[in-house]
């Protein structure tokens, strides 16, 4: 995500890496969580993606309109692609992952929350839409990449707008630079560990 | 949430209802997913507690500090409310309420999940701090009413921490206020449609 609007915007950037296991305290000193990713810039440590994009569609238009309206469209929208959609597909995405689809209630609890309550509602917003607010944003990255995840366990058979949308996202040369570079730079640190 | 924010910031604010069932367009096109809240503020319209909580926090300092590393600490906080925490115990939460707690894979996904793998952190972040950032924030009101619902269904009994800090953000005299005449106005509400 953070990759794909650095290249949306033309920014300069470096990528580090951190181990998978027995992280220490320098990494929860930047991401209490344990996770990834975080952002350094200049005295800034940010992390979160949602956070970490608002602040780069700051510094690009490209990333986050400067009128007052598109700019609340668009931030409207960042928080609607990460709590009203993946909040619900983050277990839903997990659980497929993990094998914890089964006929229990909890599974069609998690099941139902994300294919009733949500993808239903966005599908029709989506129909006659190009992008989530009047220009490609820093919401399309993150609803984009949200429903990619979705889409690999098949959750998007029955909504074919929010499967067109992703495939517009995806056909982005940003995206696609992005995601290339990123995997080349798995497969470099997965090499540095084998030597 | 959004009436905590105000009561905090002392800006002037009204409220108004809407039904539970049968919502239709109007209430469509202000929040697509057919929820509340939503926030008029002039010609903008925004729907999404964080994107509301971002907005009203440009209006005051007392709810987001102006210096630009204190604003980006509370802007992380809030997405780590919402994307890290709340997005870990809506499900739990949720499942607790309908009676979907049970022996299966899909429930101890759920649970493990908010228990282990994000809990525990937040307690240990806490540890030693009066509020998330320098200075109590929109961050604080989010994830403080986060925990307060966790805690409701005994969620918080291994986590002191995190208890204690749910107890200083709703002892604030804008929680107080905001909580009673939410309360008051549900009651009202209530009494308008019996009659």
């Amino acid at each position: 995500r953070i990759r794909w609007a650095l290249e949306e915007a033309g920014l300069p950037y470096r990528v580090e890496s951190t181990p998978f296991r027995n992280r220490g305290e320098a990494h929860f000193a930047h991401q209490p969580f344990g996770q990834t990713p975080w952002l350094k810039d200049g005295d800034l440590s940010i992390f979160e993606s949602g956070a970490i994009l608002l602040h780069l569609g700051e510094k690009s238009e490209a990333l986050l309109p400067t009128d007052p309206k598109g700019r609340s469209d668009v931030i409207e929208w960042v928080f609607a692609a990460l709590n009203s959609v993946e909040a619900a597909s983050q277990h839903w995405t997990l659980m497929h992952f993990f094998g914890a689809v089964d006929d229990s209630p909890g599974w069609k609890f998690v099941d139902s929350f994300l294919m009733e309550s949500r993808l239903p509602h966005l599908e029709r917003y989506l129909s006659g839409r190009e992008w989530l607010t009047g220009q490609f944003s820093i919401a399309d990255i993150l609803m984009a990449d949200v429903l990619r995840l979705v889409d690999r366990f098949d959750g998007l058979a029955k909504f074919p707008e929010c499967r067109a949308y992703v495939a517009r996202g995806l056909a982005r040369p940003a995206f696609q630079k992005a995601h290339a570079d990123q995997m080349a730079h798995f497969a470099a640190a997965d090499r540095a560990r084998e030597n």
